[in-house]
């Protein structure tokens, strides 16, 4: 188990969460792979060559010494995603994709019940819920200590 | 042989050439891969979801209905990314890369000389010069048909 999907309604905090937890898994040795949905998002810059290029038709990589960057025409299929990037990480955090069958860790903030999906390993909120765990919102090494214990699993 | 590297002088035409000759492929029913070299680029913008879960030291792949793209910390190892993302296309055409094994394209715009470089396959130039395929600047339709008819030897 290395895939682990934070869920929960829209301002609960979920990007927070990764954003805390994911230095921690870093410290801890690990590569970290992050997958977020989005409505839509701009490839770069208008009349940039890399825009230009996928403009073209083309899936394009822009690559430098540090950091590689790739712009495909894949649809948000998470199952074929992971196949291609999985494999090259040692934890995946997906933000969203709640009608997935991956675990997931679920983000409440005012909402008291736990909404229901499947395979919910881990519960986030401040206040008591009819679940175990739960970490407390700001508790970021908690959650981070207990994607670890999974992935060893 | 599926992968192609256009090399030339900087201004000599590189971007241009592949720009026009990847809707041509495309035409032809051939999913198209472009690979270019860049000192430095920007990771989305300051404060968005994307840029933050990077800084944070994940890798971050942001995904909707039509475009999916995946911001790493790979370097610019030609090989590395094509043994993962090569597989997924018809054509790789790499800008480029010039000290690569790969067969090149070069494209001469003042130059009368062809760099010496390893496995030269054709030389696009508005001149006459020693080497065979030679195709004009402008021909597209020409440099497309070599590739296609280089990809099915």
């Amino acid at each position: 188990m290395k895939v682990f999907c934070v869920v929960g309604y829209s301002n609960s905090g979920k990007t927070t969460l990764i954003e805390k937890v994911i230095p921690i898994l870093r410290e801890r040795g690990l590569s970290v792979l992050a997958i977020k949905h989005a409505r839509r998002f701009e490839v770069d810059r208008e009349g940039k060559d890399s825009w230009r290029l996928f403009r073209s038709g083309a899936d394009v990589i822009i690559t430098s010494k540090e950091t590689t960057a790739y712009v495909s025409r894949f649809p948000d299929n998470l199952e074929f995603l992971l196949e291609i990037f999985g494999r090259l990480y040692d934890v995946v955090i997906v933000e969203g994709f709640k009608s997935s069958n991956y675990p997931k860790i679920v983000v409440l903030k005012d909402e008291r019940e736990i909404p229901k999906l499947e395979n919910v390993v881990a519960v986030v909120s401040d206040f008591e819920v009819d679940f175990d765990p739960r970490f407390r919102r700001d508790d970021y090494e908690g959650v981070a200590d207990f994607i670890i214990k999974k992935i060893k699993v």
